[in-house]
């Protein structure tokens, strides 16, 4: 079985299978008579094909059990996906290259700061939700089509030699 | 000077001005092999007014000086903009009457928790950030449009009579 051993999560290494949504003093701007700073654009929504529509939803996740075993990966062929906690933990954030079956030595785990949420590009392959803590939310701004189903946009792949495993030891949170 | 005195943020009251982003069990499924429990569609995006784009921008905020003088509204007529605090502690939404030259008389100011965000309507009047904490984050969602000017979306108005004050006795927070 492959274990994948977390590496930090940074705009340059996320950015084959996404964008990291961070504050990023570059990108800044004060307003509200300088009583705010606005850290600009950091993640473009990307939900227009086939007549999507942004919408903002919450995300409540429970742990799962614990060796985290994964099986499978999906990706959204006609939109974004966002992710950004609510409460600052840390989370861990899987992806696979994008080959057309991935199995798991495709795969990529990076550890997210509680301070850093992601955007997964449309159709990049990605574990469902993997929390460090027993319980986390996140707001999630993702697409929906009026009157179309959501598995519309939902493609599974389910690894078919092997499955994968994540070392985190010493990463798991309250 | 007009006193406002906050009251606190439901989806009823706040519907004229946009929609509460808040977990709401009616509308809620679970998905991920039942870990996580979405709740879905909380607020529906609307920027595409003139090629408007959705954005996922962060906004670090600082409080205003006490009392609060509130002396402006703002709007954008070209897409909805939304607020969630990445930080759980209450904070103040203060909108006004969809008026043309609105005055403190106009005004409505609410008491919203640490878990719950709003999305202002297209074009509905509203304070810029006012938070009780000395510092508090948010997650925005609204719009840009690739080379044009953020001043194309944004109507100050300033209020011309007199100002406003909100009574935040017993509300501030660390």
């Amino acid at each position: 079985m492959i274990s994948l051993t977390p590496v930090p999560l940074t705009q340059e290494s996320f950015a084959p299978f996404g964008q990291v949504i961070e504050t990023n003093e570059a990108q800044s701007f004060l307003i509200n008579e300088g009583t705010t700073r606005r850290y600009h654009a950091l993640a473009n929504v990307d939900v227009g094909t086939s007549g999507g529509e942004p919408i903002i939803s919450i995300f409540a996740g429970t742990r799962r059990d614990i060796p985290f075993e994964l099986k499978m990966v999906e990706k959204h062929p006609l939109g974004s996906q966002a992710f950004i906690p609510l409460q600052a933990k840390p989370w861990l954030v899987v992806v696979a290259d994008d080959v057309v079956n991935p199995e798991p030595e495709h795969l990529h785990a990076f550890l997210a700061r509680g301070d850093q949420g992601v955007q997964y590009a449309k159709s990049a392959w990605h574990h469902p939700l993997l929390i460090l803590a027993e319980v986390q939310s996140f707001l999630v701004v993702d697409r929906e089509k009026p009157g179309e189903s959501n598995d519309a946009n939902l493609v599974e792949h389910w690894f078919e030699a092997q499955t994968a495993t994540v070392d985190i030891a010493g990463l798991l949170v309250e």
